[in-house]
């Protein structure tokens, strides 16, 4: 019986990319090796390296002329690190949506001053501040999905000031023009790979800006210089990123999965907001077309709710718990099928009030 | 027809490991879903976490009373920075064997003073230096083994300072006294798993002295408090990991292996001295039991040496650039079988004489 896995991260890929990827394990490239015991300059390799760094850049529309692709280590945690490390020189801007961005202004403030912009901390995250940038800053930062509440930038805020953006959760879900942004990152593990891969994508204007003081490892020109590959890389997790940009690629590209993304997401909402026993955490205008937050408006329907859930083999759907409820992730992987499955549980649900 | 790799990292693991790790990728404890797709925080991987640290720990003789095991990102790169970034305040000592030593001693002169006690570079790192260390400093630094040079620290030296030591590949293939050193590092991707994963071995006490202000992703004590998950770590490395050291266990631990590894290394050391076509690169009472280096005595002899090895089925037995020649990395997982055939080749070279 098939498995409805809504995990919020890591997170499902399509069966072909888990298919390929054990293939891989056992033997690469018809070569008796293993993927795991060659070299990272072998040509093999090497080709998983530039076709992966070439594939996240044609995906988003972008050019090799304008920006640099890098596959690095340590996830989104990382990149609050050392966006702040390599160009937080004076002043620097955020908007807090949620735990990530409250991560991301911590480490920030190690390296300099910061300057929230908007918050909606105080409503529990449960939309997107507007906001406009009215001065200088060394960049502007922001989350564009958050998962753990639920919410999405739909609108990215204009300014003249470099654009950082962590888009961990919806990276290549859906068309946006990349070309405003300066520097994107995300961690592999929802809609790019596994985990243990990071993707970042730099114009390459700003790598001029960095200075030669920053750590090797943390240095975003040392790793261009290098190829992404200044030392070994995550071999595996870079592999399997590619064999999903293949498919999306072979899906139609970005704007197909949107409309698939945006039906499945419609379907779900739709459920939340006619049926009476459930209620959306995220304000309408700025729901996510990743993950939908939700809570039971009758706590007395919980177990039954969860056990009927378990029969229909639907897991890993419980929320944060810095929102309680449910969370489903319904990534570019997700068919629309799964979360048909889901809606008829909910709607069933409804009919033992 | 069996392939030999020699390949220096990522490197060969047992074959039962890379076939439970292809397994895995299809389906992990017959949950229906993909190793790549479960949550970090299911008990499925936080078991696959427990087990990996404490196997560490056994594997190594130590006590998690006394120390406490991370996995991280990044490789032993990552702990150049690291390593200095949480603990050299004032001064640290070196001792440079090669590359890996002196990139540490790169990333460390960011954050402080650096003494190197001793350095063979001016011999192309040819051995070890004898030292001895009469300061006061924050930590000595020393690289256990060194690939690129086929040398290998065979008496460590003695010392109050804290030791910390880069056992990337040596790691799990010799019994030494670890409780001898109060900080061990190693990249995975040679005796302990794939790449995109990396251990640390830290003294508890040492983690009282790390500084808030250390960056989270970089602090040692963060990922203490957190039981090394304080982000996504990287889920499949580690999976692979623990099976590795499971096989080292069933393989009747570290001192076993060390048995073997001492036998592969002295079958081939011994014909590298008999046969007078080959020279090796380090000095007798340094070679390393891991990576052996050498080189013809007679170039004219390259091409029908090399068309030897490739119908032996021997992979990547090319040197570093630095060295140049061969090098044969006989890590824990190869057969003593492979070392003979690549023996045979050499010995049948010589009888071309």
């Amino acid at each position: 019986m098939k498995i409805h896995n809504f995990c919020a991260g890591p997170s499902i890929l399509p069966d072909e990319v888990f298919s390929q990827a054990s293939d891989a394990v056992k033997e690469i490239n018809n070569s008796g090796m293993s993927l795991l015991e060659i070299s990272h300059r072998s040509h093999d390799f090497v080709d998983i390296m530039d076709e992966a760094r070439d594939l996240s850049i044609e995906l988003l529309g972008l050019s090799r002329k304008d920006y640099t692709p890098l596959f690095l280590q340590g996830g989104a945690s990382m990149q609050f690190l050392m966006t702040s490390y390599n160009f937080l020189k004076n002043e620097a801007a955020f908007l807090n949506t949620g735990t990530w961005s409250k991560k991301a202004i911590k480490e920030a403030k190690i390296f300099g001053k910061v300057d929230v912009l908007g918050s909606s901390e105080e409503e529990n995250f449960n939309h997107i501040p507007k906001i406009s940038i009215d001065k200088e800053y060394d960049y502007f930062h922001c989350t564009s999905n958050n998962t753990i509440f639920g919410t999405q930038i739909h609108n990215f805020p204009k300014t003249k000031v470099p654009v950082f953006c962590d888009m961990s959760s919806d990276i290549f879900s859906r068309v946006i023009n990349f070309q405003n942004f300066d520097l994107i990152y995300a961690g592999a593990q929802k809609n790019l790979g596994p985990a243990g891969a990071t993707l970042v994508i730099i114009r390459n204007e700003l790598l001029e800006k960095i200075n030669n003081d920053v750590p090797s490892m943390l240095n975003y020109k040392v790793h261009s210089e290098k190829s992404s590959m200044f030392n070994t890389p995550p071999v595996f997790s870079i592999y399997v990123s590619l064999l999903n940009m293949r498919w999306i690629k072979n899906s139609g590209g970005i704007s197909k999965l949107e409309e698939k993304n945006r039906k499945k997401a419609e379907i779900l909402y739709s459920e939340i907001d006619i049926n009476p026993l459930f209620k959306g955490h995220a304000k309408v205008e700025d729901r996510s077309i990743m993950n939908a937050t939700f809570n039971l408006t009758d706590n007395n329907f919980k177990n039954t709710f969860e056990s009927m859930l378990e029969k229909a083999n639907i897991k890993a759907l419980s929320g944060h718990r810095s929102v309680g409820g449910y969370r489903a992730s319904m990534y570019n992987a997700m068919d629309i099928q799964s979360v048909k499955v889901l809606v008829e549980v909910m709607s069933e649900l409804e009919s033992k009030i």
